[in-house]
């Protein structure tokens, strides 16, 4: 089981090396929520996401000699990049396993991060077969995107930022919405928040809501597809081992938004208070603005996971403000 | 003269006022540019522009019986912004003049952090007869975009962080490249940065490249024209008399850039760094990336000073990075 104890180890061993994402405001937010909006920017961390701070502390976490000999992932988004920084800030090789009908974008910056990256057809292919035979050739270590203590302690660093800015920004009690897909980050800053009167509450798409509904029934629930959402970097089948015991012991009701709810999101970040953020993760301000009745308090901190957007998209959420 | 006591006394002012904005990088801009480079993001500033520094040290600067009377701005953009939140931050009212033809939503904004917007016509009107004849009639305090000792004190406590923010990344000597209108924030970081090997120097865009000109000229020079810039925030008819004698000692040459070169740098601050700059707050980042050849040094760092843009002008931006 993760604690309180590896998250702050997670955060030593980050300082310096991730970066402090601010915690930014709008009166013009406070006014469409009907209470104080605290947005936590994590998409510009390093990768634009707050992956890059899992991967790292869990690379760090390997013995040196095993680790010289480099690291595995399975990714097609934020987990890869994220991955990929880490390994090559520390010198170390990664191959990156990818699905070959990725976004080109995605697969060619995993590249120029240093990563060998090894695509895999979905349709006739076998990726942990392929990942399996790779690492036991190679002496590789897999790093998890969620479903790992350390890589959860590194994301809860997120959540002991968070303590000491809304400590700073004068919140004693507020939910913290945070998108979530595996609840790897979700369960991390519940962690780091443990002993405050901060509430983690998870954030999900409609139709993707395995982990809202988990903690409803109190064992883990699987989502019936995993495709057909703007939020595909929080698609996950079903809540990890790990995180779920996490999540249902520190965190409060799921709250669920739709797409179209995502763009305007991404549109009002766009317009009030100047950052990028992918659909993914812009669920949780997507909440704060839209789910009000859901949220108690004269505050709510959202957390921004991730800003890799395509322009295509993001386009589309601007849109929505003349709407 | 400003000082740069003055901007030490400015930031002790505005501590916990003003944000820190973050010192942003990307590995992908660095091989654009040929060297390491960062972003400093003043769009994150509070109203997403620099403009609430300066305004919020002038505005604590007035005697508090003749403050609470209130204050009066003329502007059709950020320093309008920076003005009414300002003042409403210290609750004395404020007065705001700006052209009736000037982008509904920034009247609209402006109206909404609480100024009174007075509205005149550019064709038949004389505003500053206007602003003198409100500011007799109620006893208010002229606030100025540029020209202001105070003004240029508070702007310059962007050049305060950047001297503790160079060290932190390591960085001993590098152009400082500053977006340039009137010349108040160039020449506050230029006091800020007094006596370290950190050097400013002024971005314009082409055709309305006054500063560059009178920098080399020695004397000041007057820009042809006041319209047909996409860089419209930064457009002005020439450098300010306190501003000008304080560039000329302190900076470097200036840097000249195209709207197309600006809109390039906003698609790649977009995809790279997931910030939103307008054109006038994106010349810096332009220079970095497409000027190299007249920068010197392993390390560049800009200055993006705001990132009011309309989604319009963002998505023709957005455009370029299929070309």
């Amino acid at each position: 089981m993760s604690t309180v104890e590896q998250v702050r180890k997670a955060a030593e061993v980050l300082t310096g090396v991730a970066r402090r994402t601010p915690l930014l405001t709008s009166p013009f937010l406070d006014e469409i929520a009907g209470r104080r909006v605290f947005l936590k920017a994590e998409c510009l961390q390093h990768t634009g996401s707050f992956k890059f701070r899992g991967a790292w502390f869990a690379l760090s976490q390997i013995p040196a000699e095993q680790r010289a000999r480099g690291v595995i992932a399975f990714s097609s988004g934020n987990h890869a990049q994220g991955v990929a920084n880490a390994a090559r800030a520390a010198g170390v090789p990664s191959v990156i396993i990818m699905p070959a009908d990725a976004p080109a974008l995605k697969i060619a910056n995993t590249r120029a991060l240093g990563a060998e990256v090894v695509l895999y057809d979905r349709e006739t292919e076998d990726r942990d077969e392929i990942g399996a035979r790779l690492a036991a050739e190679r002496s590789l270590t897999l790093i998890k995107p969620f479903d790992d203590p350390n890589v959860i302690a590194g994301q809860g660093t997120v959540g002991l930022e968070l303590r000491e800015q809304a400590a700073e920004a004068g919140i004693e009690s507020a939910d913290v919405l945070v998108c979530c897909g595996g609840g790897g980050l979700t369960s991390g800053i519940a962690l780091g928040l443990d002993g405050t009167d901060l509430t983690v509450r998870p954030v999900e798409p409609e139709g993707f809501d395995d982990v809202s509904r988990s903690l409803r029934s109190g064992g883990i629930e699987r989502n019936n597809r995993m495709s057909g959402s703007l939020c595909d970097a929080i698609i996950t089948p079903q809540p990890g081992d790990i995180t779920f015991p996490i999540l249902k012991a520190h965190c409060g009701a799921g709250l669920v938004i739709s797409d179209e709810e995502a763009l305007r999101a991404i549109a009002l970040a766009f317009q009030r208070l100047k950052v990028v953020i992918e659909p993914g993760g812009a669920v949780a301000l997507a909440a704060a603005l839209f789910r009000a009745d859901q949220i108690e308090g004269d505050a709510v901190i959202c957390v921004a996971t991730g800003g890799n957007v395509d322009a295509a998209v993001f386009a589309r959420a601007l849109d929505t403000l003349d709407a």
